[in-house]
């Protein structure tokens, strides 16, 4: 019960010698296909083609900025930044909403804060920054999981949406090590299927069997008493508490609240740039996209689709938000930069 | 714009002179596929197997008492009347949410109550009886279309859920003959799409350009603005109110209530042998249908699927239920039977 397990998904996106590769999220578990991308040009068309997602555009921007690195140490120094810095923008306008993309650039390119740097010496420095930066986002997922296990009881029946990546693996882990046994149902989360497949798989490669519903099926789950809580990450969380994650999580949210269930909300941390849900910016996706299921149509011809990748949930529907320092109402989520506010369990009543 | 339109799916359960051809919606648009049933056993198969729904089955089961009948033909009047009956048991067991199946049986074999009855003078009475109930529920979904169309404002935009049926078409038409233009929102009601096949392509025979989301993007639809009514059909009204409908339907009014929009609900009539909702039987299908989209598999191995074919709406969530014979609020539902409280048209407020 207690032997670690490195779920594939934990280890998709891997920086190599002449490139990066990563897994093709759109077919695994169905296909183990990897794709390789030499530049970061290539790398910015994979985050927008949602070759990766969830956890997966953070570690695929600071690998795709190393090769930016790499592409550009043959020029000059000031040249040199010019061309990571357009590299950064490139990536960050790859998709709006979460700031994983836009976190991971910027901490690369503080590289450039003390003056240009060229050669081997800017290859170095970025690799260092981007592997520092990922080494980071890791320690507080790992912190997040441990908090958010803290919520859990034992026998804990939990519903998740979409793929909560690290955030969940990282729960999943905390739980283990506590000795808690833990039961999963997933919605299957249309139109990519990452609860049916990513989340479903990972979920099996810990050795559960997960329970897969449809994404119309939450009410039903919650009312037939499949499940006592309900899980989901968030792409964003503004300081005002709204919850800005994968559409369909507002749907959870409601049924959560219609039966009585609490809804937890996992994130590294609030956005200290998005002090409400106006700031942030709702990537809408081709309506195309929700036309098709893995590659096939499923929708008749003459219609259009509509595709919102994110929805926003206010904070009335949501019971904690579990940061990587602590566990807050979402009225006091900013305690998680000031220290004040965070509990480490739910009181009793 | 008002040629009157024929939807496919409107005469998609044909009795011939050697059997009973029932469109297969589990494939229809992509595919015009026709089963041919020539007993009544098969008819009930292929109502368990879903090669039609809605208000697919009471044509079916109509027309499989009709072939039943044909079967016995040479059976004494007695023999005849017993087997005919046995038919009947076996077509109500095949799905056990709806009342269409019960309702059409229970009216073909009323042709028993004036005693046992053989041979040709069987196979008449029961066709004529079929056809009868068949035309009665016609009329009756001309009158419940024309009772839904008052409630809609010209340049509606409705939302609807799964496949609503000749009370969609029903609905379309006389509101196309009022002179009102509407437009459409459908979520593609996994696992079967019927919303992205067969709600769609009827929308799209009578010229609309229906937009289709996934399930989990309702209240994201809502909150966009691309709906202001929700409106479904029921598979059961209990006298209490409660609505039972394809899964996902409680999502739906969930989501109506809240971003404030009104949510109606249409059905011939309250089933008057179900009081509440702990009467009415919630079909648990095959879980594994729910891990397959289209044949295709879609989910992880090593996962289970579960799937409630239907769920219960609370009266408190549903604004109307319109009927053939009137507008009711979900609490004074029993006004069709007794008349006594319809309204045609919601109060100003």
């Amino acid at each position: 019960m207690l032997t670690p397990v490195t779920p594939t998904l934990a280890d998709s996106v891997r920086l190599t010698e002449d490139g990066l590769l990563i897994l093709d999220r759109r077919v695994f578990p169905f296909r183990h296909r990897w794709v390789r991308c030499t530049t970061a040009e290539e790398t910015a068309q994979a985050i927008e083609d949602m070759v990766t997602q969830s956890s997966g555009p953070l570690f695929a921007a600071a690998g795709g900025m190393v090769l930016a690195a790499r592409a550009v140490r043959h020029l000059g120094a000031q040249a040199a930044a010019d061309h990571l810095r357009a590299a950064g923008q490139r990536m960050i306008a790859t998709r709006p909403t979460n700031n994983h993309i836009r976190d991971a650039v910027r901490a690369v390119l503080a590289v450039l804060d003390a003056g240009p740097l060229g050669g081997d010496d800017l290859v170095c420095a970025v690799s260092r920054q981007a592997a520092a930066h990922t080494a980071a986002y890791r320690a507080h997922c790992a912190a997040l999981g441990e908090n958010t296990a803290s919520l859990l009881p034992d026998r804990a029946a939990i519903l998740t949406h979409c793929w909560a990546d690290l955030y969940l693996t990282s729960t999943v882990d905390a739980a283990r090590r506590a000795g808690k046994e833990l039961s999963f149902v997933c919605t299957e989360t249309r139109p990519y299927l990452q609860g049916a497949r990513l989340t479903a798989t990972t979920l099996v490669e810990y050795g559960y069997r997960p329970t897969v519903i449809t994404d119309g099926m939450i009410p039903a789950a919650l009312s037939d008493g499949l499940a006592g809580i309900v899980l989901t990450a968030a792409d964003r969380v503004t300081l005002d508490g709204h919850v800005v994650n994968k559409v369909g999580t507002l749907a959870a949210a409601l049924a959560a609240q219609a039966f009585a269930v609490p809804f937890y909300v996992m994130v590294e941390a609030p956005d200290p740039h998005a002090p409400r849900a106006e700031d942030v910016v709702i990537e809408r996706r081709d309506g195309e996209e929700v036309l098709r299921v893995l590659g096939q149509r499923s929708a008749a011809d003459g219609t259009a689709g509509y595709y919102p990748a994110f929805d926003v949930t206010p904070p009335g529907l949501i019971t904690r938000i579990v940061t990587a320092k602590g566990v807050f109402e979402p009225s006091s989520v900013t305690g998680h930069f000031t220290g004040g506010r965070a509990e480490r369990a739910l009181p009793a009543s």
